[in-house]
């Protein structure tokens, strides 16, 4: 039998240090299911000694998901570990993942310790994480750019310890694949006890390269788990794709000769999933889960594919869940068929009340869209408002109008808590007004650092909009997103739930890349 | 001296053919322009034997670019060799490209031709090229998949002739770096006059990994050409990323030892420039030129880069040109201060009307709208009704309105050609019922394949926004861009922008990728 490749996830935590990345519980708790449906071998859930609400989120996870291995980021002291331990006491299987840097600039400059002191910590916090649970993955933080010599007596020692999983990032995205793969090689021939771990690869893309560098980290450096995200979500250039490095091993299964425990019909649903749920875009041509991945445009390519398929597609796109739109649902649709589509797709509703506020929604959306595809009811469940009684700014009224030569005006009515406020403004378009009427009353003084919109389902003008707002407030960066078929009601929206966001205050330490 | 490294562009011509990306001669010009400021070596304008409306491109772009190569490709038959010849007769500096596929799969199946004849077609067009001009280069498409043994007598025969690039492509994006470069290297090793030629890759992104297949072709395979596209646009998964190379070579320069031509701080306006006209966002999350590229979110790192800039980051922001948005024009510049600015952003203008028209649309959204950044100016010049007086459908006025629970209404009042169309309709927002306005006077048919907005400044409420809206008619794809601070008049532009382009129908031969 061919060696198995171990998938470990981290949208849910490196994904998620990307600046307006951050996720609620139940966003995250989403994303999670759908990450067990696409088996993946480990789900990294978040850094539970990080916050109050990724504690929660960590937590929440651990005692639903049961097929894939839930982990919590931990840094390498007793009471990030033991947090970890206690999110993941739910879990059916667990792993704490403890970190510290190994490279001088880092020690030198962020840590202030000297190597022996690094060596020591790292040492004790195995140590103490093995006491508590079987299986301890450990993070030599920027591995690539440290001294291999003090790097192997640290993977030596940890590997003494009781690691299981011994990972190795290149935190700033510098490695080449030659050189990254020789690298894990030779750390794997200098570590006498090596064979009592599984070495794993984290790769970042700042110079376009992490999905290349990982596979040279397995086919070159013997490497058998890949650290990466759905949609290369992450810091700066992100991290390592998941759907690159799946179909890449399954597409040249003669070259790495590995098995994979993935589902990969999976992969397009999670990729959108993820891409709705943060507001981060996939462009059109990203690899596997871009719109243009699959097609053809040229009027050669076009005939060579009628010809012969295989001319010019190396993978198939139903083979990782690309299918029609299809109409799954509409105005006469009810509540029963409603709650089994949302099952099939997925997406589990914490109780009848949230299942009853969703098909609310549904039944507004299909009065006046006459189609409703998958994307939609993503879409829906999507929006914060669902559970209204949860939130603190929500949107009652909205009327607006603009002509051309005249300056657009709009009126909001939204509720704060138990107030209700009207308020009006003009503005340079009709968002613009309906966002400085809301701001008017509010007075957040949040900054808007991104305003995007996309059409949900496409092939129709009578798509929803999805319209994604980011706002910086105090160094906090939270995305909102709203939709709705009229685009001015979705941009609103989208400004509420990301005030929404910044009124829920949380106090959050970030973890490494 | 260390090596050169040759960057060959083709964003006109391999990335144009992404479905969607088409452009006009002028908006090829315009980047082209900014494709010599970047100094790459080679840019590829086009395809002349494609379309009349290629030849023309290719022969402005040739007629006005003076430091880089203008290349044009061209199929291996002597009609292409000799319109690619009429066409580049203005250039400086100019080369002809001519390829034919050499992989059995597309020789049975696409060409339905045999390895003799295949071969002797491939010698007579280089013979042909090299009369016409004295830079010729071959590639032989689909070369990755080729028969070794087949493609290395191709190779020589071609050199024998004359060609003086040899680029060896791998059309469907199925190459891993270890594999590629080491295939490189043997046929460089195996044809007995390989150094007589420069050797060439050109990789496609299907697996993500473009950019290092590439780069192993160069490190491993002693290729000294590069093929890549601006933001990696391309069919599918897209080309090489420009950017990414680039910055590999410089960042890794212990490594690669390679010089380059590029100024690289001409790399993010390029991009904008690519992304703007041709509707294809670039993901926050893209490496170099994405919008987070640069940005630290955690705390750790945050902290990390106050202590020392290199702890997380291997490049500068500011080397590839990222700047902060300066304040550079408002409603009190003059004419003057405008075609300066023109200038400076490399924005060349047919004429003195266009100009005018140009500054008449600036004083209109300067009124609008206090701070004009470079990106409005951009946006103003990439909207297609700075000339009015070529463009068939032309917005005249837009009014609209939207109240919750009531179905929104739009009037539009517009011009096609001469006469002057009047429509008012409801729809399911403000955008739809505009849309549907102008839909019913003309009637195109067309279906709406995207709608993306993207707000073009950041860091007020009071950004333009940009709408793209992508249609296809009988097998025609076309973007149209539009831009105005009121989202729904930018809706309405782009919409008859798309019509306009739908109307100037264009035969075309399209090319491999």
């Amino acid at each position: 039998m061919a060696d198995k490749l171990i998938i470990f996830d981290t949208t849910l935590r490196d994904g998620e240090q990307s600046p307006g990345a951050s996720m609620t519980k139940d966003e995250k708790l989403r994303i999670a299911r759908q990450l067990e449906r696409l088996k993946v071998d480990v789900i990294e859930a978040g850094f539970a000694a990080s916050s109050n609400g990724d504690f929660e989120a960590v937590k929440a996870i651990a005692d639903v998901i049961k097929e894939s291995t839930v982990c919590s980021l931990a840094r390498a002291n007793d009471r990030d570990i033991g947090r970890a331990a206690e999110a993941l006491k739910g879990a059916a299987r667990s792993r704490i993942h403890t970190f510290i840097a190994t490279s001088e600039l880092h020690m030198e400059k962020k840590l202030r310790m000297t190597r022996e002191q690094v060596l020591e910590q790292a040492r004790l916090a195995v140590r103490f994480a093995r006491n508590l649970t079987a299986d301890v993955e450990f993070s030599p933080e920027d591995g690539y750019r440290s001294d291999p010599d003090f790097l192997c007596r640290v993977l030596e020692a940890v590997i003494d310890e009781g690691a299981t999983t011994l990972n190795i990032p290149d935190t700033v995205g510098y490695a080449i694949p030659e050189l990254y793969g020789n690298f894990i090689r030779q750390l794997r021939e200098r570590v006498p006890n090596s064979d009592k771990a599984i070495w794993s690869v984290h790769c970042h893309n700042d110079l376009g390269m992490a999905v290349a560098n990982s596979l040279a980290g397995v086919k070159l450096g013997g490497a058998r788990q890949i650290e990466c995200t759905i949609n290369g979500l992450g810091e700066r250039a992100g991290n390592c794709s998941l759907e690159e490095i799946v179909m890449a091993v399954k597409t040249r299964r003669d070259y790495f000769g590995l098995e994979l425990g993935i589902d990969a019909t999976q992969i397009v649903p999670a990729s959108r999933m993820v891409s709705q749920t943060t507001g981060f875009v996939v462009q059109p041509n990203k690899a596997v889960v871009g719109a243009n991945a699959f097609a053809h445009a040229s009027g050669i390519h076009q005939d060579g594919v009628l010809k012969a398929r295989d001319t010019y597609e190396i993978m198939r796109a139903e083979d990782v869940g690309w299918s029609a739109n299809k109409i799954v649902l509409g105005k006469l649709s009810g509540r029963n068929a409603f709650k089994q589509r949302l099952q099939e797709l997925g997406i589990g509703m914490e109780s009848e009340a949230d299942v009853n506020a969703a098909f609310a929604r549904f039944k507004d959306l299909a009065d006046r869209k006459s189609e409703i595809f998958d994307e939609d009811i993503l879409a829906l469940v999507s929006d914060e408002s669902v559970t209204p009684d949860r939130e603190h700014f929500r949107l009652l009224a909205l009327s607006q109008r603009s002509e051309m030569g005249e300056r657009p005006h709009a009126t909001v009515a939204f509720a704060a808590g138990d107030v209700e406020h009207h308020a009006s403004s003009d503005g340079n378009g009709p968002v613009d007004a309906s966002l400085k009427a809301i701001e008017s009353k509010v007075e957040s003084g949040a900054e808007l650092l991104l305003y995007s919109v996309n059409a949900i389902t496409s092939g129709s003008t009578e798509s929803q909009g999805e319209v994604t707002v980011r706002l910086q407030l105090g160094g906090r960066v939270v995305n909102g997103v709203g939709a709705d078929p009229d685009i001015v009601v979705a941009s609103a929206k989208a400004y509420l739930a990301a005030l929404n966001k910044l009124h829920s205050k949380q106090e959050r330490v970030a973890a490494q890349g």
